[in-house]
């Protein structure tokens, strides 16, 4: 079973937006057991995506395309259906419904001939109906592959993954088992981890694959088994993870790919009835938002108080003015008096603090450009740590994020 | 000129990572008028990179190659290179050199075999010197294409694009000229600009192409023209950009692709010797972090107050006990009190305030999910405005921070 996911639009190809789509439609694909070959981006042009559609009927099962819909793309991927398929476009009843029930009914505008055609449809496609916008999905079948057409507006792409795609797929193809397991690790490198469990690494066995994914701060380690008894793949994995976790339990913050540090850290948080707080200025705000995207947050985030101008570290965290004075607004002691204070004033159990440099030009402190202070308080205690991050700005963003939260999570 | 771009690595094809270095090179690709045909993702397999290669060799003129390179990615493109120019790996002295001096030097610890191995490179590639990591990037010749191949760590991959490819892509190639231009644009839907543009868009000559770029709560409006005579090129964008401009000129906030809101916005306070502040609730900090992820924002962001707890809203933001029982937690009047009080406290000139239901479960007010109060207090006023955005969280979260962006510049 192979699946090839072509996106089509010419803002992709001058990198102008980063396709993200593909990404989760092979997500999807892989629950299933279905393997992504191959992602293609290719232009908003009918030859193009018809020499795409030669070169990938009957060589892979499945084609996905998303893009070239709605009124604005001129449809094109809708006509080089017609065109390849050797059809035509006609009315859809039940297509010019919604569309018209969503011009009039939710935007309230009156309805006109670009959003009319958007009810035609290719009359050999069965329809995939999209309740979250006006161009519909499209699912043809030819020789040995199944081509499924998609909008590319991510919302509606996603909609139509979730409640028409997979389902049909699961019914039309027999397909093996892909079992993976994820490893969150935090605080150490991607080739000293390697050096750390290479001699488990040399062990696993054949249908079993290791992959190091590392993003600033962190490393995820995934596991892959392929095979024909799922649960046997199942108990294969779970072997092999029992083994590799005392090699680095200390860096391990969970065992899904959904437990980011922000998830786990609420987990810990909800099942211990402790809140938390942060007092920002480097980071922006940054990590409080990360807490607050995780749906239940208001269960254990206090809130977050960003003090981006000196003066307003003062006013409202109440650092006192001759410790900036005296020590200069990136320093240890600013940092433990914003995390003390945020805990006071938010009357949270845990806080969070940092002050830096994330550059590009000095700011008010003598730290070198990259140097970050991050306090964490506790109910009976308050710590700082000194980090270089070096550069650029949104690097040291990240990392000072990332460490935050390592930070934190330990403490608790 | 046309190159592709290829991305290995099996983490992108299962959806665990979203390939963001592809757009990246092909934005760096466009502005010296070199046009990425396709872009490709493949896994971290030896015969399936050949066999791309082949597709490839004559085809296009470059091809770019971003990851497979690394020790715990078993140097995978670097034995490719090898096969398919037929050609053994050497030892680079100076790669070593560099490397013996990261991991000594910067990360302290005794250099490994492993480490060593990073400095075996094909003998006939031209080195890329990495200064930002320990995986050279190489360049190989072959007939009419070249290969480039890069690390897929981004902060490296980018050094070497920025720092190593372009001049040597310049040197190499003559090139057409592209030119973009990119109008932001916040507040109407796609479809709506559409029609209103119609007309002027019926009458771009042919070589300009316009593109709409949708995201929640925005749309850019991207004109291309291709050609040989650049300064005709500049002349013919800037006149279409002239007659567009009036047609939509209540919801353009820029012209340049980089004149994101935040971007705008912090210009506009800057110009105008102007400061802000936040409150917010349901968007976590986010329009605060936006703001602080400019370059330069210390000069006129002066912080947020993330007040996430109904409680945290009474003792940090002193919004009344009462106008919360009485109009709820999601209400004008709580919006009103968040913006003015955070302005006052925060010594601003202006500051924004949200507070809503973002979801998936309803809150402690009676508002539907979705609803969001975004609340603009400016020297002398405050106005607040009621949305519904619906779901999913993540969207609701993006469409009240970019409504509460467009809010506040309108504003200022």
């Amino acid at each position: 079973m192979k699946a090839t996911i072509v996106t089509i639009g010419d803002e992709i190809l001058i990198g102008q937006i980063v396709d993200s789509n593909s990404s989760f439609i092979a997500k999807a694909l892989d629950k299933i057991g279905i393997a992504t070959h191959e992602m293609l981006s290719i232009s908003d042009d009918k030859d193009h995506i018809i020499s795409t559609f030669q070169k990938l009927q009957n060589n892979v099962d499945v084609v996905i395309v998303t893009g070239g819909l709605g009124p604005t793309k001129d449809d094109i991927t809708k006509k080089t259906f017609c065109e390849y398929f050797n059809d035509t476009l006609v009315e859809h009843p039940e297509v010019l419904e919604h569309v018209t029930q969503m011009i009039e009914g939710i935007y309230k505008r009156p309805i006109t001939q670009l959003n009319i055609d958007q009810a035609l449809v290719p009359s050999k496609a069965k329809i995939l109906f999209n309740k979250m916008g006006t161009a519909p999905g499209m699912w043809m079948e030819y020789e040995n592959t199944v081509f499924i057409s998609l909008p590319g507006v991510p919302y509606e792409m996603k909609y139509l993954i979730e409640n028409e795609v997979i389902s049909a797929l699961i019914q039309k193809f027999e397909r093996p088992f892909i079992v993976h397991q994820t490893l969150m690790t935090y605080g150490r490198g991607e080739s000293m981890i390697a050096e750390q469990i290479e001699a488990w690494e040399n062990n696993l066995p054949a249908f079993i694959k290791l992959a190091y994914l590392p993003s600033p701060g962190r490393v995820r380690l995934r596991l892959t088994a392929r095979g024909t008894n799922e649960s046997e793949l199942k108990e294969a994995i779970k072997k092999q993870v029992f083994t590799l976790t005392p090699l680095i339990y200390d860096i391990i913050v969970g065992f899904e790919e959904s437990d980011t540090i922000e998830v786990v850290l609420g987990r810990k948080l909800k099942e211990k009835g402790f809140t938390i707080a942060t007092a920002e200025s480097c980071t922006g705000g940054k990590i409080g938002q990360m807490i607050a995207s995780v749906a239940g947050s208001s269960n254990y985030f206090k809130g977050s108080l960003v003090t981006y101008e000196t003066q307003s570290k003062i006013n409202v965290l109440g650092v006192l003015k001759a410790t900036i004075e005296n020590h200069s607004v990136v320093s240890e002691q600013v940092a433990r008096e914003m995390a003390v204070n945020v805990k006071r004033i938010m009357q949270s159990d845990f806080a969070v603090a940092t002050t830096g440099n994330a550059g590009p030009l000095k700011g008010e402190s003598e730290e070198d450009l990259g140097v970050v202070f991050i306090a964490v308080a506790s109910p009976n205690s308050v710590f700082v740590e000194r980090f270089e991050f070096g550069q650029p700005r949104e690097k040291v963003i990240d990392r000072a994020v990332n460490k935050a939260f390592e930070l934190v999570y330990k403490e608790i």
